[in-house]
């Protein structure tokens, strides 16, 4: 874990955890304490944090809490459990929280040396690991990718998959992030993404907070950028990763994966091992969710058409042939038949 | 000029130019009556009338209006000359106000017959005709269009090209009103087109009014629906095309046509004759205005990004090899070396 970029949107004080608030940003750089089990529940539930690999870990922090707070063995132990039930009820669809959660759930109903302070501390080693290994995938993923982006390249991403993101120094802007530290001269281009536009709102504002050189654009400039011979390389992060390497991201995802493959650009996707799915072997397979059409309709509060027929995938597949490399912590993987696999 | 789908949106009526105020589009339908020329001037440079056509054809009103409200020959001819002055001065931009208050100040300059009436009727005539010629053209290119969308196709458009842009049925979306007017069964995607949407305010708009049916996306979700097979046709408008076939339209529109080139899938451009520029011969020197960077970082008046650097080109170029035909009022031309020169 490198002392000198380090993530500080996250951080584990004296039984209390420390967050940005994410529903105020960018306006408001506004830091939240994370006491209460109902602390930790309402800034998952409310996206104060989010990010699948994020509230895994912060979820785990938030057992630990209710630890912290009953300081008799079996009181602690019953209530960890308890809590354990209810954050799982604060997000539905990431996979991370519920793999944590189960994983802490088997740790201390196995645990039997009923002493308050052994068991405590058994689970603070369980979120530290869970917390280490996440910053460990991030650092290695930026290691092994940053050296692909070269002096003077203009860098395209999509999205935010930063330090908001995870709890380390990010999947694909973690990379981008590693080749400035490394003093790599170069240009990111930031398409804000709608619906949502977590390019626009939170990676301008982490290119901002750590001084990357970037510029926002629309969804809608990538073709002219390209067209104009500005984008050289293209990171973008994943959600979920068939064994053939057919890749589900953020919508807007597989039109930069096409523009690059036209304009023969590199196009990488960065995301640890645990983002592919053993059971699903190509892409068609990936279910892609609907989000709730008011996301379109309104921007920040504000509506802005009258549609009555919308349609809001939050996801589209990139086939693998589009895909130059999947960057991992294990290594960089070229998306070919069985070559995942053999990784796993 | 059909009666049964014409344009609702502009008429002239005993002196009086109605028209709808765009600006309140699309939650207000406000209708506003333009008499004094400072009325039309306001319209034009408040953006309450836009598109380049329209304006052009609205411009010329303004100037009747004028010698309508001075019934004496010598101050209705001195103060039309001077209203063409004033409404020069309206929009920088745009060539066609501009190419037609000439031509009119040519008339009135040359008019030396010294009877008002006659004088008046030489202005409505001028007006009629440029209205009537801008409605024709609508008309013509529909004709053409229209018969390349068949039955269950789905169609994709972009920006808004429709009875708000033009005085007559539309340039892109003409075609699409001419198709549905004709019972051919089809249904439209309309990107909401960032920065200013005028897809998901517009043209969503022309859609609901005339029950076209849609659905609204976002910029980026077009590469999800042309990779499962959902988009069949794609027809832009345009702002201008160079004589190899090249054309700036709205940015975002060469995302569609790199698409629609990849998918195999015609993508045509719909414009009369007028935009080609005689003087351009390749899309290259197609200079493309960069508009203000708040279009961005605000929509509808609410601040969306913090973002410090900002790339907001207001058109691309969609080189002519990605574009199918051209539909123009003289025919459909495939863009080729030389042949948009042979139709002028």
């Amino acid at each position: 874990m490198k002392k000198d970029f380090n993530n500080p949107f996250f951080r584990w004080e004296n039984g209390i955890f420390i967050t940005v608030d994410q529903t105020k940003l960018p306006f408001k750089e506004e830091y939240i304490k994370l006491s209460t089990l109902t602390d930790y529940y309402d800034a998952i539930k409310k996206l104060k944090v989010r990010g699948a690999p994020a509230i895994g870990v912060v979820a785990c922090y938030g057992v630990l809490s209710t630890v912290f707070r009953n300081k008799n063995f079996e009181k602690a132990r019953r209530e960890s459990l308890k809590s354990i039930e209810k954050l799982k009820k604060a997000r539905p669809t990431a996979v991370n929280i519920f793999n944590l959660l189960e994983k802490m759930k088997k740790i201390i109903e196995n645990f039997d040396e009923k002493d308050y302070l052994l068991f405590r501390n058994k689970i603070e080693d369980f979120c530290e690991q869970a917390y280490n290994y996440e910053v460990y995938t991030c650092e290695k993923m930026a290691d092994y990718g940053y050296r692909l982006i070269q002096n003077g390249m203009n860098v395209l991403t999509h999205c935010n998959t930063g330090m908001l993101a995870t709890l380390g120094i990010g999947t694909a802007l973690g990379i981008i992030f590693r080749a400035f530290q490394k003093g790599i001269k170069f240009h990111l281009f930031i398409p804000e993404t709608r619906p949502l536009l977590q390019g626009g709102r939170l990676t301008v504002f982490e290119a901002e907070k750590f001084k990357i050189p970037y510029t926002l654009i629309t969804d809608n400039t990538r073709g002219y950028l390209f067209s104009k011979n500005k984008i050289d390389i293209t990171f973008v992060g994943a959600d979920r990763i068939a064994l053939n390497g057919d890749t589900a991201n953020k919508i807007g995802t597989c039109e930069s994966a096409i523009l690059s493959y036209h304009f023969k650009k590199p196009f990488y996707v960065v995301a640890p091992t645990t983002t592919f799915d053993r059971n699903i072997t190509t892409g068609d397979l990936i279910n892609i969710e609907e989000r709730n059409k008011e996301e379109i309709l309104s921007v920040n509060g504000k509506k802005i058409s009258i549609a009555k027929d919308v349609l809001n995938p939050a996801f589209d597949i990139t086939p693998s042939k589009y895909i130059t490399g999947i960057i991992t912590e294990k290594g960089i993987i070229k998306p070919e038949k069985g070559c995942i696999k053999n990784i796993l």
